[in-house]
């Protein structure tokens, strides 16, 4: 019998149809012959008037308690997809993060990172038939405190289990039906693909596809794991997420990517000696504003000025520390431009083409929009482009690769 | 320092105000230069949305799963009131079944019992200045599932970690300031006792004197271990509960308790030799049907006759055993009386007193209250009367015993 480790979606856990539809679909597989383990995400619908009770008791509540609190929400959702499941007249048992022995690091700053997963449990539960729900995203540290690994613990939760149980693969449901070559929503054209690269995963998904977390993909990529993202509703094929893609490594660009409301900041110098990159980023960085883009502009005629791009959420904290450490960084101003969103293309492929991204360029120029910011990397290009023109430019792109065409 | 352990009243955790003064409590015993437990009640208002949830999966979920879910609701508890105290402050942390190394029997059949504490997690974090906050009445059994120690099972909990830490002696919190000698709702003369031995608390607590659960008492009278009941709101003196009391062993009477619901079961057979006590109560006692006061009659001019009292939960049952057992049992008719009450005195004294019963029973004859069944122990005499005339009996057997004077 093979292992399957599945991540079910928060819609699977919706109501008590929804769980008992679930329920049906983890049976079928079952009955198809595989042992089954499936991870409960960890971001179940909040329960509001406990949350104003917590912090109606202290403005800052300590993360160790919090964390203990939280963790009983996908705790009692995995037990209400084992009750569904007996209730069909097959096992299952619901585990924790401690029952499963899912070890994790002490949470210091930040979340939680997955130490060491014992699979013995599963694998001796296997035997005796059950399906195995885990509550995803959380563990036990060294001190036996109940931690929470936050953003993409459930999706590394899976990848987790399937290197400890040895399973043949992970499969991702989602309200998508794969890895499509740009968002359906908004991309006419945009078509699913067959299969995908880690590296080409892990830069869409870093892009603001939010299919799966880039924290599992690096995870499976690392033991490789092979990750299919399938419906959560419907049992179609999906896309498979897995290493070299042998046969399609001549194909340049793979996907179109876009995510909005970036802000772009620029700090300007008197003098170029005045500049310090290194103090400018630590800076920042040590204050949590994370920057991705950075372009650094030293043209003879003109003020040496330093761009990056930030995200929405982080503009006031950024615009503190700038403020707060204007002498010490010496700079002379600091101005952002807010409207703006990152439009991206990615491919292995692009390796070995180095003109993707002027073929890029001319595609937008053609299209009347402007590009205020590059990035590159080897397999991906990037744009800060007006948001207004952002849609356009995601369609206008997919389009200038034949994204819509099958042999891609 | 000395170590304690609070057992909490569920009214401690009833609203954040609540926990906000309980957390002020715990603060003064810790500033008093105690180290403190506080056990938090597993029966908090239960969510019923979510039991509607449970119960629209599955109208039979599996007892692991239930147990798994409702461990939840004191371990949220018991993270609240950690919280409320660091607000203030002062270290806390939560601690559920499993963080306490809680070793619990398996579930089996009924509730699970206490196996083992680990008093050694407690004792650490003592070192710490932390005040504990345990969630009660659960625990792991030997295969690592969530299990719920039923009724009980948060006094328990109390007495176990009392045990394994070496506390000086266990607090119970209840909405009473301590032990009377009888319902002060209902027995107007009642008076609070400053001690009353195990024994003497074990008759009054499975009299339906809800203070302490019996299981809890028979576990502090095992380890000697004191246990004083207070009130959960005001900083009063309260009852210490211990063993022989020497001072007072001469005093006869301690306590009236008594139990309303009682049904009284009568069964006839045709000739004696058909009758089997053993046959009736072992049929009963396999369904689950709980007797109390037994009573046989074997007068030579009428028909053998048994006669037995149940609480009203068990009646239908009983009723569906009986003549499910008609023809094996051998019995000719069945019938049973309702609107039946128990009234009992308890005191260490009576053992040597025989004289006590009779007492009872005349003034009871004074008082026109009818005896309809008896039942005697070492330190316990019930009787069962009709309801309507319980409260008049216990004020009367109050007033015959002296129990409002200063010397009881």
């Amino acid at each position: 019998m093979i292992n399957i480790v599945v991540k079910l979606d928060e819609w699977n856990l919706a109501s008590p149809e929804n769980i008992g539809e679930i329920a049906k679909r983890l049976i079928e597989e079952k009955k198809f012959g595989r042992n089954v383990v499936a991870v409960v995400p960890s971001s179940p619908p909040v329960n509001e008037g406990l949350e104003k009770i917590i912090y109606s008791l202290s403005d800052a509540p300590s993360e160790r308690e919090l964390d203990a609190i939280h963790s009983t929400n996908n705790q009692i959702a995995s037990s209400l997809l084992s009750i569904a499941i007996q209730k069909r007249g097959f096992r299952a048992v619901s585990l924790t993060g401690w029952q499963l022995g899912m070890k994790t690091t002490r949470k210091l700053a930040g979340n939680a990172r997955i130490h060491q997963v014992d699979g013995n449990v599963i694998i001796e539960r296997f035997k005796k038939g059950e399906i195995i729900i885990v509550a995803g995203g959380q563990g036990v540290d060294d001190e036996g405190n109940i931690t929470l690994l936050g953003a993409g613990g459930t999706d590394a939760t899976a990848v987790a289990i399937a290197k400890s149980i040895d399973a043949e693969r992970v499969e991702i449901y989602t309200d998508l039906d794969g890895v499509y070559t740009g968002d359906p929503n908004v991309v006419q054209q945009a078509r699913k693909l067959k299969d995908i690269t880690y590296d080409e995963m892990l830069e869409l998904s870093y892009l603001g596809s939010k299919i799966v977390h880039p924290r599992a993909v690096e995870l499976a990529k690392k033991f490789d794991i092979p990750i299919v993202v399938r419906s959560s509703t419907k049992n179609l094929r999906g896309t498979l997420i897995k290493g070299e893609i042998e046969m399609e490594r001549n194909l340049i660009v793979r996907g179109v990517a876009y995510e909005s409301d970036i802000i772009r900041f620029t700090v300007g110098y008197e003098l170029l000696e005045k500049s310090s990159l290194a103090n400018l980023f630590n800076t920042l960085a040590k204050h949590h504003v994370n920057v991705d883009i950075i372009v650094q502009s030293v043209m003879s005629e003109v003020k040496p000025t330093i761009s990056f791009s930030i995200v929405k959420e982080d503009l006031t904290n950024a615009v503190k520390v700038l403020e707060e450490h204007k002498e010490e960084l010496g700079f002379q101003f600091a101005d952002f431009e807010v409207g703006l969103a990152k439009v991206s293309i990615v491919g292995s492929g692009m390796v070995s083409n180095p003109g993707v991204a002027g073929r890029m360029f001319a595609r937008l120029c053609q299209e009347n929009i402007p590009v205020k910011m590059v990035s590159t990397s080897e397999i991906k290009v990037s744009v800060v482009v007006p948001q207004d023109d952002m849609i356009r430019a995601a369609n206008a792109l997919h389009d200038e690769f034949n994204l819509a065409e099958e042999w891609v």
